[in-house]
């Protein structure tokens, strides 16, 4: 697929033709860490897919053995201030929480380890591939740190004793384990993980954005409500979505046993409904 | 068992002596469409449930091949306007509800095909049985119009990544499956269904009905608060059953090392305590 | 380890040098029931327990072949008063959220049955240990007592049709199926359920208390709000927990690649950072 390179250090922010946005920790010497400068990258990139009208996909990937280490702890060391801290944190809590108002979905791949706030971008992501390689841990307390944030999308993805023993030991799992407890969807391979996540985008462009919007956000919106709530905001939902033209051509093809106008979407014609 | 049609068209409603209700989707050229005809029929079942108080379970089934393939698209197609799809949403959602608020369990029935509003259905119920020749989906974005209303009580029943990738993908599950992340109880083969629903039944039914009521309310309302107001709800709903003569008989019962007086119910003796 | 005696009927309560404190059901012929003595001790130590600053983690065992058969129904039986069971099911909701509240972790080590309000001990504690003998239910149905303040836990710590099926059938679910299910962490052979218990307590010991303290908290309050809510509160943590003396030595030990000052807690020094 080619790949137009949009910034490459220490993140690699690449868009191809079809709207799929990948961006890559590009830092595997320090094994990805989410050092303030990868963050402030981050959260760049997230916002720039934000304002790409035609982006359908992002996949958050890494360079070299690692996934992520989770935080910079010499550049944490360097600062022993509360206000820092606080700063640090709530910068990262806005990446993490960037991920899920982003209006397109977003695939971790993840091919090695995933540590603290690298396992926490994993379980913030909307879904997840991990390879056979690939290793879990929210290991915070193991340096007297206890992994607060990620412990956030960790319960709200795993049941809670499962992600209450990772929290306290600090132990780590692996893959299979992980797609058990539902941290992530798939497990492949190390050689196989491209052509996986592909399998997820290519499903995810041959529907149209805009449904896919509406349920995303629909999606973690009404599962904090309660369930009456839940129902008033998801009726409101498909009742806009059906009235939009994807859907109206979506069904009328479905009954005229033909493929919808916005289907496939060949590079180029992304967007188009 | 001597079972007694209540209605039949296009949806069948049996009831036999000892207060358990059949309803059938009963349009299986149609796979069982939820239709209008169908959710006004379905209400009209369930709130005749609602009255009866000798109810002691319902059975959610369908005939032929398919459960149920959720909404009748050529409806939706032919009034493209949104105060109609709010209204068929809301009016769907209500026949949800109406599930979850029943004093009596309702047991989803699948032996094929649940998709979209037909697996939200099964999602909804509260206990469910399948045939190994069932499978789930909730598909609705292949045409367009992603399944807002069935994520509602599908994250309620399932990992939430599990959930997602079902929903962005329009991929089924199998029945296994469905077992493993929590959609369904149980699994047979096909030809062992109806035995293991009456297997469920049967339990249900030698409780006494006023607990598995008190129970069932309590179940779903403190599941929607935080853990205190949870424990206080939940020490209120017990105190008031074990005053109730049906945990008195109960107890004593089990202290005496007899059977209580409520157990069995007999056909024509349901609802005596 | 040299456990010193606190208390002993109905209520063993040990403490060892390194601050474990193992509370051991101690009514074996009566199958270890919550008694108001029971309960009133089981408080009482866990009050203790909360006053220990030096206290690190908490074992809740049984003696005998089952491990907690849920509530005294003879003594439920005498007082047929609704002012009775609403002070009683208050009173053990207490002991179950005195639990929650604890600072330390509380391991549930389960050597048989748990029933009722048994099982809902064991769903209650942060992690739990079962022994291959061990197996649960909530089947207080069985005698017409919805276990309506067991499903409070039990519905936090399972899938709901799972937890829903166990509460109105009263059926029994294994060790095995527990672990799949979440309500357990481990299920070891019963010969070996000591040693996998303090595998999980030394896992603890070798944290500094003051990071698990404010993690336990932090836990489940943010599972109890909105996503943005539990990210503040998360991030409030993490920062204060990252100024503190553990993290601040903890951080630069794992720098200068050597063991941190607080790790390992030897007998007599705990609490020490």
């Amino acid at each position: 697929m080619n790949q137009v390179p949009v910034s490459d250090t220490p993140l690699l922010h690449a868009r191809d033709p079809r709207g799929v946005h990948t961006l890559t920790l590009h830092t595997p010497q320090a094994y990805n860490v989410l050092s303030e400068a990868m963050l402030v990258a981050l959260q760049a990139a997230l916002d720039d897919v934000a304002r790409d009208d035609n982006a359908r996909a992002v996949v958050l990937a890494a360079a070299g053995k690692a996934f992520c280490a989770g935080h910079n702890l010499k550049e944490m060391r360097a600062r022993p201030e509360l206000a820092y801290y606080q700063r640090l944190f709530a910068q990262c809590s806005r990446v993490m929480l960037s991920i899920q108002k982003l209006a397109v979905p977003v695939i971790a791949r993840v091919q090695g380890l995933a540590t603290a706030a690298g396992c926490q971008l994993v379980a913030q992501c909307d879904l997840a591939v991990a390879a056979d390689t690939a290793s879990f841990g929210v290991n915070g307390i193991d340096v007297g740190l206890f992994c607060a944030t990620p412990s956030v999308p960790l319960v709200r993805n795993m049941p809670a004793k499962q992600a209450m023993e990772m929290l306290l030991t600090g132990d780590f799992i692996g893959a299979a384990e992980a797609k058990t407890r539902g941290l992530v969807n798939r497990v492949v391979p190390l050689g196989s993980l491209d052509a996986e996540v592909e399998r997820l985008v290519a499903a995810i462009l041959s529907k149209p954005r805009e449904a896919v919007a509406m349920g995303k956000a629909l999606f973690y919106q009404q599962r904090e409500t309660g369930i009456e709530a839940a129902y008033q905001l998801a009726g409101q939902t498909m009742a806009c979505n059906m009235v939009h033209g994807v859907a109206q051509e979506g069904v009328a093809a479905f009954i005229e046993k033909r493929a919808p106008a916005w289907r496939p979407v060949a590079p180029g014609q992304e967007g188009q409904a």
